[in-house]
């Protein structure tokens, strides 16, 4: 497209969800509603690991306006789970953390639901609990699976007692390495469990009609895996099972896996009516999938001219009682702990390991805020020994164009250094410590964009108007805007000619789903792929019916143009529906993998990454002296977008992650005392206000990448990556105080510098 | 596809919706709720034809629990139709018959809203008014419409006064023929208004967004058709509607046009809440789209051997108040007049008539009973006054292959002679009169398959099972499930394989609607060329994995085949998820319009005919010599359908048409009195019940047709336009009495034995 001036890709347009969210009409999962619905609630367990012993629920069924009681010996007994099958329904006779859920309930109110809930009793038989994921790693640990070889699981994931996945990237020699090196740095770090923080609570109705189907409309981020799962759960042909997605408020990764959906199926399915099931802050703190807390240690060597030259590293990941997500998410640490950096040799390994605490899950760039904390912290640690400035160190380390990456492929469209040099002159890099207290401090990362296939239908009907129907959810981030602004710009239509339909799993093609910053990069280029095909379609027609030479038919701003014959889209789009069907396509895209080295990766979901991405944020922040309160001034992040299709929700994107960052690194974590969550509420658990935000400026670089619509690069996961880092660094050169665990809460900042002033 | 034996297509198969709805459990339009709505009631006129003075809704909007309440003043004067634009929402100051909308209505409770439509004040100022077709076009009459002459029309219609369009077919030299005839023949029959019927009322919920779009879950058959029509009423772009039809209990051409859906859209826009409106019985009798009253006059002139030489006819239809689809019923019964009989000379005239009654529709086979009527009776009067048997005088004339039809057309796959035969031989013609007080008679004719076009997507998902995304809903017919028997036997999958979405504007293909007998044979042709990209899309995918030759790659029995490679198709659907979007195809279809002479026709919408369809009917019944009651023993129809996709639900379609078509002869009427129904609800409306029917023994005769899935051919409508003559054929054998008007009622048998016993 050089040269040519875009008309509404690339435009600051106002996103097609915007007035329904904005005024409270958009109807949210949350929201949605059938008549003659029941209401369905969870017994979660109370104790962190112990076996059923009893469990009685006459009292419960007894109560008026409870229609359905179930427990595990309702229902088969199906194990289902992501990496490993290794969760029910129902608690399977042991219960593995506090809050898993051991039966339900529904009922004509919540209230009767609720009382049912405490009506059923229970009693345990304690067993031996593990909640230190260092701890499970020893020979005399519990076992949280007693059964765990039993258990399906992806073939790739090396298993063995606690350990739900082992992975390792590598390449080199890094003894060698080491041995060569000027200096040897190592360092522990730790990061802690964090909630996703979406706005709207997970939620499902599920309604099954006379054929045995049901059909589940909730707030899931994947439609068509919560197909497969719920079909898996639920014991029937994926065929049976309908999803569909009214709206969502807000996912953040949090939002991938079934959560209340499996529930509400069994319930309604019983009680033969719609049940509908949400959850409170109380559940969404013990039993959802939050980021994993992990331990990551990290010991690298440098040459005397401050070059890397060995790295090895482990990320030790917490997944809780269920595997989930965990394995992989472990396994890319590697890459985040490896980038942007040239190492020539690395040996890092992955270790995911079960405790008696809830589950776990993909929260916004999974593992990158955890691996990204340790190496960008530790690359301020080693410069500062050097005496080297830190973006120097950087800079003179970071990846360049047709480097190799960690896995051996190939890097293209590499643009770590602008982002670097961008970051550190807006916030005045020169000038590191402009006052006592206060101090500057920079991270820069790598962040790859999802692949999996995307399809869209596209309609252009007789009014010119242009329906697109995607698989594809719109979380909230505008992503579906986007798509849709490039669909336009293909078209030559205008943003506001085009609708886009919710999402059901029965009339949407497939789409791999909103995750891993892909949406408006793969839905974009399945739109793409349409719009050529319509633009074919148009060319036939009217050749047809111009008697001209296609070539000679073109489009432009809502005609359809050849020599001096014009007819209006609309016009052509009635004609071919009087002619043969309309207007109608279908494009499809999907992402290449890279090449890479196999003998660089082992037991690794996710060897290579596609359409990778940088960025690097730099921060400018006082701490209070005597409290330790951080006071954030500024905050810049320079990100290579490849294109920003819609620079306004790429600029809120950016600022959202920076917020989930500033709460991951000052504030959340949910907080376990021998396996119980000791702030299992929104008010001790806590989440950044718009008080507690500083501007954030967003500088969008845009070098094109390979294979992104017009270059465009994935942009909604890597804004939450550096901040733990940037303002670690920002921290220690402000207060003098360097905090390698998360949350860094002002009572460590305070606390550290008591125990320095002592020494 | 011949010589291939059909392992799903033709197969009696059990229905897709069918367990849904023996069960209960199928959502159709009239269950559909929303939390929160409100109900919707209409204030309709008491007055055939009248000014309004006063209308004041003061004390119907001050009644706790109303929330809307709507006349002409408070939205914009816009005139909608399907013909003529002759329409408004609600009465433009003049009410044109009794039962028309004035006000609307919407409250919490559906009794309050019922209260407020009492509570509205209005005063009437009587206006001369007009209830006789043939009154009407004198040039005294009162006109229906004053301002005719300023309403928007199609430019197709002649229009003038209280007529709202003439149409004109012929050939030949009328005026010769009769001078060259044996005899000469003029009769004269009049036919009634006959409500559809439909189990399930007209029902519609709408809900209106923040971005000012509205979706209307309703019942109609023409999704599509709808949109356009609720766009025009809301004066809003089409694009801002979005229609879904949950499921609907039957249509019979009755829910074609905006019934209840204009009125839940104007209240739910104005009360900002979801409004549900529904009829009654009372209001399906007054304001509903029965079929129309018609008086046919009909002049054959014959050889001395039995061959008709020349036919002149014309065709009174009464619109009632508005024209809607009058104009064209009206012309398109002039097809059936002329047809299924050779005649050199034809001159035949439609008139479409104003009167002030309640406005009227396109029923199943619009036109067909009323001028089948007409002609068949004729043929028995003609028969029996020239002593041929009135099979060989029909025979003796019927078309053959390769004819011209009246507008010139060259008929194909012509069958009538078989179908004829088969229907005398099956009811045992040789013996016309096996009793006293008992007889036989015969009717046939031809029809045609409603052309328009059709789009599906069709994907095939990684469990092997396929889904059917069409824009034309299921009526109750079965035709869905033809064309997804299609879409099986095309896909090598079984019925069961096939899952259908419910259609939705937004997110299904454009499909023309589910009329005129076109579902199955046009949605069946979109799946065929649906999967035959898939098939290729199939290859192309298996040709580059296996490196075989695209050609040696086939589908057979739910595997893809190459030499000894094979893969399941879920397999290969899964493979193409993860290497390219799945396999997705869109497919589209349209049926091509006969060449025709176009002096034959003058002002006619539709001056030739598709796809046509030839059948017979044949009835042996006894008639009460005293109180001139109908018992009809057996019935017996002939149908061509080209190819038998499911025959079960053809036989349903026959059976269901029969019915219908008993009910028109024996005893449907909605009765006026100056323009008041009599009759206005179901149990002074007399349907005949299940024990009013005779078994109807189908036999399915297949000649392929050209353009049809297989060599199928609109089978939904045909079934209901022989009854009538058939019956009066077979009455007048029996009890020696010809009834010309419609419904032949017992009293008006017994009156005309009492009147010519008299003589």
């Amino acid at each position: 497209m050089s040269g040519y001036q875009h008309r509404v890709a690339g435009k600051r347009l106002n996103r097609l969800d915007g007035i329904g969210k904005v005024t409270g009409k958009h109807v949210y999962a949350a929201d949605f509603a059938l008549p003659g619905m029941l209401f369905g609630k969870i017994l979660r367990s109370s104790e962190p690991h112990a076996r059923i012993r009893r469990l009685d629920v006459a009292k419960a069924r007894a109560l008026p306006g409870v229609r359905t009681v179930l427990t595990a010996s309702d229902i088969p007994a199906i194990r289902f789970g992501t990496a490993i099958k290794d969760r029910s329904v129902f608690a399977d006779g042991v219960v593995r953390f506090r809050g898993e859920a051991i039966a339900a309930v529904a009922a004509t109110s919540l209230e009767i639901a609720e009382a049912a809930v405490r009506a059923i009793e229970i009693e345990y038989e304690p067993l031996p609990a593990v909640f230190d994921p260092e701890e499970a790693l020893t020979s005399g640990a519990p076992l949280v699976h007693a059964g765990w070889s039993d258990y399906q699981a992806l073939p790739v994931f090396d298993r063995e007692g606690n350990v739900s996945g082992r992975a390792e990237l590598g390449g080199g020699d890094v003894e060698a390495g080491f041995a060569q090196s000027y200096r040897i740095y190592e360092h522990r770090f730790t990061t802690q469990h964090v909630h996703p923080g979406y706005t709207e609570p997970r939620s499902a109705i599920a309604s099954w009609d006379g054929n045995g189907d049901v059909i589940v409309w909730c707030n899931t981020q994947l439609p068509f895996d919560m197909k497969n799962m719920l079909a898996e759960v639920l014991d029937l042909p994926a065929s049976k099972v309908r999803v569909i997605v009214p709206g969502i408020g807000g996912g953040f990764g949090g939002k991938l896996r079934v959560g209340v959906e499996h529930f509400a199926a069994w319930l309604a399915r019983a009680s033969k009516r719609p049940v509908k099931v949400m959850t409170t802050s109380e559940e969404e703190l013990t039993d959802a999938y939050p980021r994993q807390p992990t331990i990551v240690t990290l010991r690298t060597g440098v040459s005397r001219d401050g070059l890397l030259l060995a790295r090895q590293g482990r990320v030790l990941l917490d997944c809780g009682a269920y595997a989930n997500s965990g394995p992989a998410t472990a396994a890319i640490a590697l890459q985040v702990l490896a980038g942007p950096y040239r190492t020539p040799h690395l040996a890092f390994e992955s270790v995911a390991v079960y405790t008696n605490k809830g589950s776990t899950g993909s929260f916004r760039a999974p593992a990158g805020p955890m691996a990204n904390f340790a190496v960008e912290s530790q690359m301020d640690l080693i410069a500062d020994n050097l005496g080297i400035d830190p973006l120097e160190f950087r800079l003179r380390n970071v990846y360049r164009e047709g480097d190799k990456g960690p896995a051996g492929e190939t890097l293209t469209s590499v643009s770590i250094e602008e982002c670097l040099r961008k970051a550190a002159d807006a916030i005045g890099w020169h000038d590191r410590r402009p006052a006592h207290g206060r101090g500057k401090g920079i991270a820069c990362s790598w962040w790859l964009t999802t692949g999996g296939s995307s399809g869209v239908y596209v309609k252009i009907n007789p009014d010119g108007s242009v329906t697109l129907v995607s698989g594809a959810v719109e979380l909230g981030s505008g992503a579906i805007t986007g798509a849709a602004q490039i669909l336009a710009e293909e078209l030559g239509v205008d943003l506001a000619d085009v609708n886009v339909a919710e999402v059901d799993t029965h009339s949407s093609p497939y789409d791999y789903g909103a995750q891993g910053s892909r949406t408006a990069f793969s839905v974009g280029n399945a739109c793409i792929a349409a719009a050529k095909d319509l633009r074919r379609q148009i060319g036939e027609l009217m050749a047809a019916q111009w008697q001209v030479p296609i070539d000679s038919v073109r489009l432009e701003e809502k005609s359809v143009i050849s020599g001096d014959k014009r007819m209006s889209l609309a016009e052509v789009a009635s004609l071919s529906q009087r002619s043969g069907g309309g207007l109608i396509s279908h494009g499809t895209a999907i992402q290449p993998m890279p090449v890479f080295d196999p003998s660089k990766v082992k037991n690794h979901p996710l060897p290579a990454w596609t359409s990778h991405s940088f960025h690097a944020h730099a921060v400018d922040l006082s701490v209070d002296q005597v409290t330790g309160e951080v006071s954030i001034h500024r905050y810049v992040v320079a990100q290579d977008v490849g294109y920003a299709i819609n620079p306004t929700y790429i600029e809120g994107q950016i600022e959202g992650g920076v917020a989930q960052g500033i709460g991951q690194t000052l504030s959340e974590e949910i907080v376990y005392d021998q396996g119980r969550v000791m702030n299992a509420n929104l008010t001790d658990y806590k989440m950044p206000t718009t008080m507690d935000m500083p501007r954030v400026e967003c500088i969008l670089v845009e070098k094109p990448g390979v294979n992104g619509p017009y270059g465009a690069k994935g942009v909604g996961e890597p804004p939450c990556i550096q901040p733990p880092a940037a303002i670690a660094n920002a921290i220690a050169v402000a207060s003098g105080v360097r905090v390698c665990s998360l949350p860094i809460t002002a009572e460590k900042i305070a606390l550290e510098r008591l125990d320095r002033a002592a020494d």
